[in-house]
């Protein structure tokens, strides 16, 4: 039987949620979590300080795009990921699947791997089950990803069957590579990942092989991929209910409160995005109103905070007119302070559904946060 | 006479060197002093944290940029510049003049102002001695500079006089304005600016000008503005030899330690410039040994930091080899890392400079540092 690295403290009585606490080589993790993403071993314009003061246990980072640049060479020589960028909290790595079969260029998916080109110079390689266990493991990664086959909205059964197919024969031969690591002194946890496109069949069927295959966690891959909200619900509903209880359970891509408290009242413990620091950067920001953007006129002389009930430090010592300013001139700190806020407002928006769970409340805080969040800004 | 705002603490005996204390309504400021320059009200990558971290008393901010954006009625708003983007040390503010006589296209200058067009949206202003005082008091900055026409290296003794006398005539409007505004209980202090180009007879009449107008300090203009090395420390020299031994004396434009060791030693209490964190911002990084570039492929593996004997959080912190990945990546991190850095190596190299005047070993601190600055890196 896998390793236990979870536990649940709280099962909300109201819903599907529950607390939880994962363990892992970098420390513990309180769950619901919300994960930011550092893509190239930095979350864009925050410091590992900021980070640490805002609360993040663990960060995200992407596969794909460290294996390019710098290489698996100068990660390893540096000792892990964690040393080289200085963050001693937990890391999950992605597979880099997603990545690879995002590129607009050419890739080829063989049972034996995915080949492709890569997004910055053209050159050719190759990924395999076996070897993105390998970057994996020589990044440290405290929770690594099995390397998977994502597939569109809207494709066929026939070709998300096959998809299927390769996804699970991946996921044997990552397994076995994990197991060999772990054996030579690695101890970063492996998660297996359900896909089956918008096919239930093909769900139920790959969430069997994924329970068979008794990963320390799961994810569930494939959603949030262009599919209208509705059937994201009904699919993360779907599949969740598929999963076993004592497993933590991840999804990938998800990062506005709305998804975020949908996947929480799933029992959904674990999510990541590039949303809120990517929106951050174009001058948007998340308020228990709903998001607006700094560079609207009526900023120009509001000397309040982005959000008065938040207490992060961009809240507690600038002004909307000030942030303004900031965006249009184009400087540095306008992405700097707004990727924080929104970074914090979600670290804090988790807390909070925590703190309702506990409670058995859940249902109603995620009504109630909602409701306020999408009225028209007063 | 003059509100007297400096005290010398020491001269050094083995040259003009001295160091002192600026008491100005933020506080004090020891001497020499570099100021890092926040054009648009932040200087640039760093937040207020890191600049009272590093340990600056004041910062420069351009009057220029903040007229046009936010404008004058937003900071008015706000309450000062200080308040407007939360900073509760010193400001000094330029008096504009300087970006004005560098804007490529539209600018007339009559013995009333200057007419311009915004480099931002092609819209006509003008300012006039009396304007740039009143923005200033408006901004509430703590060193507020006259209105002065700037001219450029190898212009004929003709224009340059002509340039002289519509500064004379400007400096003696802003005195009026000025001495108006503390009636009205302004706090900050005017600087008149020596200029006179490269013409010994026009630095000479322009600082009998300056000395009878009775300034709390003055400043040095029309310097570093593309003329050789030596014929800068020449007429350095020359015009600080000009100067009043009682009064601060502030020198634009100076952001490298060659050129601030030079004016140390001429006896210069105050530079400010662009340099440490555009630089920074181009990935280039100040060391002990000379500056280097990060993107050297020699900083692939090279885990060390920047500088060894650096003790700022980044080379505590951080290798050449993340750095690099962070540069090669367009990580805005890499901005916030290098230019904080390059701030403190600066800030560092005057907090050193002042111990050796304190022990009259200026002379040898200077020659000692440049002999390792100027070595070809190991
Ligand atoms: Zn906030
Ligand atoms: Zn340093």
């Amino acid at each position: 039987m896998a390793e236990k690295i979870f536990s649940i403290n709280h099962s909300d009585a109201s819903c599907g949620a529950r607390t939880g606490t994962l363990v892992l080589p970098h420390g513990t993790v309180s769950t619901p979590v919300f994960m930011p993403v550092g893509t190239n071993a930095t979350v864009k314009a925050l410091t590992r300080e900021d980070l640490a003061e805002i609360g993040f246990e663990i960060i995200l980072s992407n596969t794909y795009h460290l294996y390019l640049r710098p290489g698996t060479e100068v990660i390893g020589a540096a000792g892990s990921l964690h040393r080289f960028m200085n963050w001693d909290r937990n890391i999950l790595t992605d597979s880099g699947g997603f990545q690879v079969f995002s590129l607009p260029q050419f890739r080829k998916i063989t049972d034996a791997g995915v080949r492709f080109r890569s997004h910055i110079d053209g050159s050719y390689h190759e990924l395999t089950p076996e070897k993105v266990v390998e970057i994996q493991t020589t990044l440290n990664s405290d929770i690594q990803m099995q390397l998977d086959v994502c597939s569109d909205w809207g494709i066929d059964e026939k070709s998300a069957r096959k998809a299927l197919d390769t996804t699970d024969l991946w996921l044997g031969r990552a397994k076995r590579a994990w197991d060999e690591a772990a054996e030579k002194g690695y101890r970063g946890k492996l998660f297996a990942i359900v896909q089956g496109n918008f096919y239930r069949n093909l769900r139920t069927r790959s969430a069997e092989t994924v329970i068979e295959a008794d990963t320390p966690g799961i994810a569930i891959g494939g959603l949030s991929v262009g599919e209208p909200y509705d059937v994201f619900r009904e699919y993360l509903a779907f599949t969740a209910a598929l999963l076993p209880r004592e497993k933590p359970r991840y999804v990938m891509g998800i990062g506005t409160p709305e998804y975020i408290l949908d996947a929480i009242e799933q029992g959904i413990d674990m999510f990541d995005c590039v949303f809120p620091t990517r929106t951050g950067r174009n001058g948007h920001v998340f308020t228990r109103r709903g998001t607006f953007a700094l560079k609207k006129a009526e900023n120009r002389l509001d000397f309040g905070p982005i959000d008065a009930e938040c207490q992060c430090k961009v809240c507690r010592q600038y002004s909307r007119a000030y942030l303004r300013h900031l965006f249009k001139t184009q400087e540095i700190l306008c992405s700097m302070l707004a990727s924080y806020h929104n970074l914090y407002f979600l670290h804090d928006l988790v807390l909070h559904a925590r703190n309702a769970i506990e409670q058995d409340g859940f249902a109603d805080f995620k009504k109630s946060f909602l409701s306020r969040y999408k009225e028209k800004e007063a």
